[in-house]
């Protein structure tokens, strides 16, 4: 087994086993740019480290040790020589860009006698005793894990002892003492003297790099961004070049383009006389690139001369890091520049029109996930970076927000009336009556609930800021108030704000800007549609959400809820007289009162989507989340009824549920209620011959929610067929509608050949699937799942990306037999994984016909859509060629 | 398509067309028995009728026509003929009996005018008579759905304005009235009179049985006796005998043995000039077969004769009908009679022991599930003929219980405290705080939960009497008041009585008398070990649960569900300590208080069992359902944790969850509390070594709760060992121990194989997977499914009976997959199912090593067990002769 490569030996396709560091420094190497000369450890060495319970096995040692070797050669300079001594770093290279989360060494092989040598040898005593300093300050760190603090703080006492600001201007003699401090810090900690044996030095680097794997931040990092644990990292071992010889020499950062904004032009920042880190530590103010041109003209133009060449070799827009030792320029890395949305699509687009990159790849370049920030407001990044963060929930939906604090949604529409814009709703966990407060809210925060919760789904749709879950804070709705974890207590009207696309809580007002769609953003995503084939439609209740997504692309309707429909105050009395009925007559009579208002709904959502795809799903959730709370509501609705008070509560009572999301809802309130679903389907069909009136084409497509089995499935489709065709009859309409179901329960993925027999559509309902397969609340699932991420159990959250393993092979099963009994079956996903891209791509290949998701996601769906056909194909290509 | 047969076309074995009825005439008609002639409409016409929408093809018809015409030739008499008339019989039959379900019309073909000439034929106008007026009698019913009490009231009046008693007292000239009385009643229904033509009675009848199929009681019969709706019935045409002609004529019914005891003599009962129902409908008191002996001695000899041809014939104890004309002895029925469990049991054994049968065909005749009946007590049937039943609950646990009702578990135990003996608990719904009172009422009654809430499983596992989910009943438990439909009021202390194998409310004392439990009973179920194959293990708690077991014949605990063991008042407080605890080190401290106790529990238990398997599963429910609900106990916790009350309030109410069943439960706890598995390893493994010092062989099986994930699994399964292997090693133990894991949701299932990699065992458990697969929370489902039942959308409750398609489908995932992987994994089910003697055949024929269910389900699994291994048996042989 080969576990290390020279930077000779690899190239850029070998990121696997290389990592991205290493594959770049060998292709940099490979097309002539000065680079270091340097060896990488493999990620399978990394594997085979953690697999013989974090040890190095004598292979890879031996391998290391030839590598070294040859090393030594090419350089002709010796490691721990005391007449040419050979100095490296030691730095981790993932397959995965993972930026900062894992760990580096420089200097490495450094110790007493090498010091005095690099003090004879260039007689620059500074440099030698910097490098060495680093060296103890970084081993410390990375390889014994020694409070950073102690040497930090050491260093600075010694700065203000010295009088000194900047490290520059300690003098030799300051930076020797800084050394023997260390070296006692150092033994206090390890009871022992740093190790002068520059081999001791290499091997316990390149360990501690492969621990830095599993470190606390790597580990979220990789959850965040869907990257999977069993990669391993790799380390990239290369002789040392020195930015910290003097005033011609330095260390630097920079893009190709700018990283926000896509502007081509050079973006980045320089250190003279400096070393690694200290750029992006800020412990001195770097320069602007730009400045370098009159600072090291020939340097800069080189520089200038080398991206040119790396963007043209890479096609893509790179960050890279060089250093300059004594005037020479070194390049020490490059990789494709992480950017911003907005900057993301103008470079592809750029790319394109420079003829660098086709089409195609242009969409490659573009991470779906990203278009969201296109979407919704986000702070002012200066605003941002004093604010002080409170607590963290869960980022349910993203974008910025900030206000003041309401606790309930009359008092967040009280304040609106009032004036105030500036407004966060902040509650245990909403409900469908809060819906108007949570409209007028620019950010909402719960302390409950997870990222499928009501406040999350309903806020995802309106594009609207949450953050759920956020257990941290404690909160007293009587008294109005939040507690955060420092006991700091936030009440009405005092400023918070909520980032969504990372869940934390600031505790005061940070400015926030609305996003700006370019141009490009349509051209982007034009290609898009040309290049997928599934379909895209949005999950809309409403005719301003269904406008939205229309505006963002969506074909169609895929699942219309019409359980929000019933909270408008006028028709949540009539609705509750229904729900409490206790003969046919009265709930039949009850549903009349309904009838028109639902009618009207469905119009005009038909309307909007002026003959597109409607999906209408039958009511789904359990009645009593419909029914008064309050003494004053159940008093009213008593008086209404002519009901006893008590009478009324117990029956309320009666309704209540021990676990309400597989209790009395979707279509067994259909099978015990048959008339709710006979003035659902009247308000449908009904509505729909008023547009064939108005030459409007409709095709409603009605849905049946929660099956789990044919005989049920044949009971309800014949209500609605027999209620449907009567009306079509009577009105001597020509309109057509189809029954489907929603395949949502394990047992229907199981029995889909069945429903297949008498269901004319599918839609796979993977929230409810996925809490089923699990057995896992969603509404709960937050409490532990931490714990889960925690301890390493699970890499994801089931509920944002479909667990294919589980939930996905019924989906699979599901798609099969069904297809097998109707193969022309069309078949979607409208659960929140619709708009979650690696979703897309599962039912792209699985041969879904479309995936349904909330409006600001349809762009995200599209373009997803568009990736996963493209990797689809080449993945077709690659196969065909062997 | 044959849809009619002749008598003397069929057999016994062709019950699947012609029904358990018709088959037996055919069979008594080929071995020469006085059976009256006639033919057999097949089920396949009544599901054709079904499939045509009710209506009774050509072909069908066309085919009783002809049968019709043959048995005109063969009797010599013609339907309709005013000369030599014949009457027929129509009365339905099923492939399995469903007694009284169904419907009967006798005399069909009788009008004016065949009256008429039945008079001059036989000179009896009274017996003419008669027939006619029993004819639009069953027509009007049966047939025209009229209700039955107008004419039934009708002929009680004329009975009263008559001065006569009995129906044989009316003269001839009074049962003319009677006719022209019954007509002018038929014709106020129906608008028309009563029908003349012979051949539209007829046809008419035959319908009407076929839509007898569907009627309420018998669909109610099916689901009750899991008999599909599928297999229809047939109808049976016979030409009359007539048992009303006058004293040496009348009709009986009889078995061959006593029914309810077993005893080997003659049993039943008939009528003097009587006819068809008469006998069971209790017009005048039947007479005992032995007088028969007396009255016409030479039929009583022809009869028992008949009977020891049958008995030998069948090898069965027969069910037989019969009439008498003229002193000519007619046989219209035999088959397999019904019998208590308790004769079931003496004549299989005396059958084997007179050499008509084997020992495995012996196993065969008596139902499984009837032997529930032999373990508990029942009412005593002379007290419960007048009981008024006020309300019906769900048939939780079998047997009988009368007593006072109370409504909290402390009532009740204050009053068995204070001598009260004949008790009843009666709550809305029972929580395991309810233990002790459940243990000291001898019935249950709740009004919510279905057939697997905590109340039915608790009873069933204590062999008590329980109905529940009897949502008739409004309860009022701060008045302690139940009021019935009728608006009776039952409060504290007024006597009620159950039947927990009915799920009947009876409103007052009922005389209950226990079971007995014969010899025959250990003989009879040692042939059944000696068969069966498949392991049979208890769901036991306690060492009395266990002994109980170990009496019941049950080899090893399957489930020991660790959590009733935590509700003792000495532990709960320590473990309402160990939930709120904010630190680990404040929950590991709570938790070193409850270890002794949870160690003495696991001594016991183990000791009991003597060497057999243990499988004990980790904590498993909520944590929230442990906590203080009043606020009196809040405070108590509140002083002993040196808590703020609002504090501890709060921390209470934020671990209360939405969906407790998907929530923070199962091996959840273990990962978020790894403490809580640390302890109960302890007490485990500690309970063996101690066990180990005594000689005695333990071999624990700790068994992890809803797993979903080989991570979750390795995660868990690590605590353990390292808890487990620690302790061994510190007492230098030999003892050993097996890690495995519940397989309880789909996830489970679909992942056996990853799972099988690290589990030693796997149990499935089939209540839980039952809720996921269905999204049926068992403690809501009872709500709705109450409508699955009436709309025919499901047969049966899932709950009850393994659900094949689906639930099943998923276990056979997991054993295959799981065997894969493990080819000599242990493999059981644990769930409520596991006494179900469907499921146990399902487990039987899919290759699982044991089932385990509550105490008193223990011999019907074994029997269960023995017949599964049987009937797969006798398939293969089936199987290998084709």
């Amino acid at each position: 087994m080969k576990y290390v490569y020279s930077f000779n030996e690899g190239n850029k396709d070998m990121k696997d086993i290389l990592g991205g560091k290493g594959a770049n420094l060998a292709e940099m190497t490979s097309i002539g740019l000065p680079v270091p000369r340097g060896f990488t450890v493999t990620t399978e060495a990394c594997l085979k480290y953690y697999d013989d319970e974090e040890t190095l096995n004598d292979e890879i040692v031996t391998q290391v040790y030839e590598k070294l070797s040859e090393l030594e050669e090419i350089t002709g300079k010796r490691f721990g020589d005391t007449s040419n001594p050979l100095l490296v770093s030691v730095r981790s290279g993932a397959p995965l860009s993972m930026p900062g989360m894992m760990d580096t060494i420089l200097n490495l092989g450094m110790n007493d006698e090498v010091c005095n040598t690099l003090i004879e040898q260039t007689g620059n005593a500074r440099f030698a005793y910097d490098s060495y300093r680093r060296l103890i300050q970084m081993y410390a760190d990375v390889v014994m894990n020694f409070p950073k603090e102690d040497f930090e703080g050491l260093f600075d006492r010694i700065k203000e002892e010295k009088h000194v600001k900047n490290d520059t201007d300690l003098t030799d003699a300051d930076l020797k003492e800084v050394i023997n401090r260390f070296k006692a810090q150092y033994i206090k900690h390890a009871k022992d003297g740093f190790p002068q044996d520059p081999i001791i030095q290499l091997i316990e680097a390149i360990k501690a790099v492969f621990r830095s794997w599993n470190n606390d931040r790597a580990i979220t990092y990789r959850r965040l961004n869907d990257i999977s644990s069993s990669l391993g990292t790799a380390v990239n071992v290369q002789e040392m070049v020195y930015g910290n010889k003097g005033n011609d020499s330095g260390t630097g950062v920079a893009f190709t383009r700018n990283p926000a904004t896509g502007e081509k032009k050079l973006f980045g920042e320089y250190l003279i006389n400096a070393q690694g880190e200290d750029v992006v530590a800020g412990i001195r103010t770097p320069q602007k690139i730009e400045t370098l041109q009159d600072v090291l003209p020939e340097c800069y133009d080189e520089f200038q001369r080398i991206c040119l060449i790396l963007e043209n070799h890479y096609k893509d827009m790179q960050d890279m890091e060089f250093t300059i030792e004594d005037g020479k320029l070194f390049m020490l890395q490059t990789r494709s520049g992480k950017r911003t949305a907005q900057a993301a699509i103008k470079i592809a687009v750029d790319l394109v029109e420079e003829g660098l990159i086709s089409k195609h790849e242009a969409l490659s370049r573009v991470d779906a996930k990203s278009l969201d920030q296109l979407l919704h407001p986000m702070f002012d990044s200066e605003s941002l970076k004093n604010a002080k963060k409170i607590a963290e929930g869960l980022a349910a939906s993203p974008g910025a927000a900030t206000g003041k604090i309401y606790f309930s949604a009359a008092d967040v529409e009280k304040a609106y009336n009032d004036g105030e814009k500036e407004l966060i709703l902040v509650r245990k966990e909403t409900s469908p009556e809060d819906i108007e407060g949570m409209n007028v809210a620019g950010g909402i925060l719960t302390i409950h609930g997870g990222m499928t919760s009501h406040a999350a789904v309903v806020a995802r749709g309106m594009g609207k800021c949450c953050v759920s879950g956020c257990s941290e804070l404690l909160i007293d709705e009587v008294n109005k108030t939040i507690t955060a974890p420092d006991r700091t207590v936030y009440k009405e009207g005092d400023y918070i704000s909520l980032d969504g696309s990372t869940g934390y809580v600031y505790g005061e007002k940070v400015e926030t800007k609305d996003a700006e769609i370019s141009g490009y953003f349509e051209k982007f995503m034009n290609w898009a549609d040309e290049v997928r084939t599934l379909g895209v439609r949005v999950n809309a209740d409403t005719p301003r959400d269904a406008e939205t997504a229309r505006k963002f692309g969506a074909e169609g309707i895929g699942l219309c809820r019409t359980e929000h429909m019933f909270f408008d105050e006028k028709r949540i009395f009539s609705f509750r007289k229904m729900i409490v009925a206790t003969t046919v007559e009265d709930r039949e009579k009850a549903l009349e009162e309904i009838l028109p208002y639902q009618r009207d709904d469905f119009y005009n959502l038909m309307k909007v989507m002026e003959g597109h795809h409607v999906t209408i799903r039958l009511l789904d959730p359990p009645l009593h989340e419909f029914l008064p709370k309050t003494n004053a509501e159940i008093n009213e609705l008593a008086n209404a009824l002519k009901l006893g008070f008590t009478d009324l509560k117990q029956r309320i009572e009666s309704l209540k549920e021990f676990n309400p999301m597989m209790g009395h809802r979707g279509c067994r309130l259909s099978v015990t209620y048959p008339e709710i679903t006979v003035m659902q389907t009247k308000a449908i069909i009904e509505a729909s011959i008023m547009l064939e009136k108005e030459n409007i084409y409709t095709e409603p497509e009605i849905m049946i929610p929660l099956i789990v089995d044919l005989n049920e499935l044949k009971y309800v489709k014949n209500i609605i067929k027999e209620t449907a065709d009567k009306i079509i009859e009577d009105n001597e309409s020509q309109i057509t509608y189809k029954i489907g179901t929603m395949i949502e329960t394990p047992r229907a993925c199981l029995l889909a050949d069945d429903l297949a027999s008498e269901a004319e559509f599918f839609s796979f309902g993977t929230n409810d699937l996925t809490q089923l397969t699990y057995g896992f609340s969603r509404d709960d699932a937050s409490k532990f799942l931490t714990s889960y991420y925690d301890k390493n159990i699970f890499e994801n959250d089931p509920f944002a990306s479909i667990d294919e393993d589980g939930v996905g092979s019924l989906v699979k099963v599901g798609v099969k037999i069904g297809k097998d009994v109707r193969p022309d079956i069309s078949l979607g996903i409208c659960g929140e994984h619709g708009g979650d891209p690696k979703t897309i791509e599962f039912c792209h290949n699985n041969g879904l016909s479309y995936v349904s998701c909330s409006p600001y996601r349809i762009p995200i769906a599209r373009l997803a859509a568009a990736q996963a056909h493209l990797r689809q194909k080449a993945a077709e290509k690659q196969g065909s060629k062997k």
